[in-house]
């Protein structure tokens, strides 16, 4: 199949939980695969292999037929999500859905360039904290960086588990001052969890108590030009997966 | 004293609780004195005419001067709140302000318009829903929006306790098509306090509840262009003073 998706998921209209468009309604196409292997990845369903069988592969139109169902025909802002989106031959599907008036989000590590971020409204680049434990590749980030040439808005969204994340953070936005930078409050759950079994329920005392530390830290610092963001979508349906 | 302002307190710096900035670190200057009652109110002590002898009049240099103390000399984005501050002469603070680096933003029900809403950066128009208990003006808000001249970003922001309040802020976002609108979960707690006097400790699963709910009628009614929020600073903070 040409130009087909490898898609886990399509779920909404919600609202985007995150980063620059936090409340936002959206429509999810979640894509399948990942280069990378967070220790605290919260979709491992859209990561592992073992969990192929899950994901199909689908055709550009065939997605935006889905998109528009669920959006019952009106455009909506589509977040590009994954695994890592910027695997997939992704394009086509932006073309059609931007001629239709939709508007695109994609969310990538920026571990991979592709000619097409130029063609989103917002990339939003996630670099991986220590926390992570995967290693940045800064070279292939500014490849993502240039790839957008400067079309769509441009942010870093970063998560924070703890002081060394925080420094990581502070390192990144000092090499990319440019960028808007987004904060965003670590959640613990998938690090305690078995593979890919998340317990529906979050913690929000736990989550609220480290969105102020985080908070404090940054006011602390006077870090004034960062945003200070939980995952919103979290707080309101726990680590449920479809909202 | 000429020039001077009423104020009630000046506290950061934390972040912005709620809007198009929620996330965002900033220095409050809340005014006092407001031309309106509103039912729920979370600010009483800056509205009763009662709580007046807590109010000071304090000229822009001496605003500034708190602010420079507590955002050690970083510029910040400073937050004009009140009660409604449109009712105060903040043209040479905010003159000030932006003459040493500083962001503006301020919120105001729209009931009075002011030139110097030009000077500002966000000019957040917040008109009051029937639970409110009040009658927008529609011939001031406009003239608010007039006095904007097009200079700051102008967002609606609504406040939504339920149904009522939902077809209001509709009604709204259909006569200024051009503003973005934030609808923003009511916080019941001022309703159900004795004036002025809050629970420190917000009702976390109420106000989530909420947000669930105002989640699911915007995207039923596929209102796409809404964008859905809690009070940040309430979930975070409950309904403590001072941050």
């Amino acid at each position: 199949m040409n130009n087909a998706i490898r898609v886990t998921e399509i779920f909404g209209p919600t609202i985007q939980g995150e980063g620059p468009l936090i409340g936002r309604p959206t429509v999810f196409v979640r894509t399948g695969g990942c280069d990378y292997r967070c220790a605290w990845c919260d979709t491992l369903y859209a990561v592992l292999p073992e969990y192929r069988d899950e994901w199909r592969l689908m055709r550009p139109a065939d997605i935006m037929a889905r998109v528009d169902e669920l959006a019952g025909g009106e455009p909506v802002l589509i977040s590009l999500s994954g695994g890592n989106p910027a695997l997939q031959p992704l394009a086509p599907l932006i073309e059609l859905g931007r001629g239709a008036g939709h508007g695109f989000l994609l969310e990538t590590q920026g571990s991979v360039a592709q000619p097409w971020f130029a063609a989103l409204d917002w990339l939003i680049l996630s670099p991986k904290p220590p926390s992570a434990g995967t290693i940045a590749d800064w070279d292939a980030f500014a490849a993502c960086l240039k790839s957008a040439r400067g079309r769509p808005r441009c942010v870093l969204k970063i998560p924070v588990f703890g002081e060394e994340d925080y420094k990581f953070a502070r390192g990144v936005a000092g090499r990319y001052p440019e960028l808007p930078v987004y904060l965003q409050v670590g959640n613990p759950a998938p690090l305690n969890a078995a593979a890919g079994l998340l317990p529906e329920q979050a913690n929000i005392e736990d989550l609220l108590e480290r969105y102020r530390w985080l908070v404090g830290r940054v006011t602390a610092d006077r870090w004034f030009t960062a945003t200070v963001l939980p995952q919103l979508h979290v707080l309101a349906w726990g680590n449920k997966r479809g909202v």
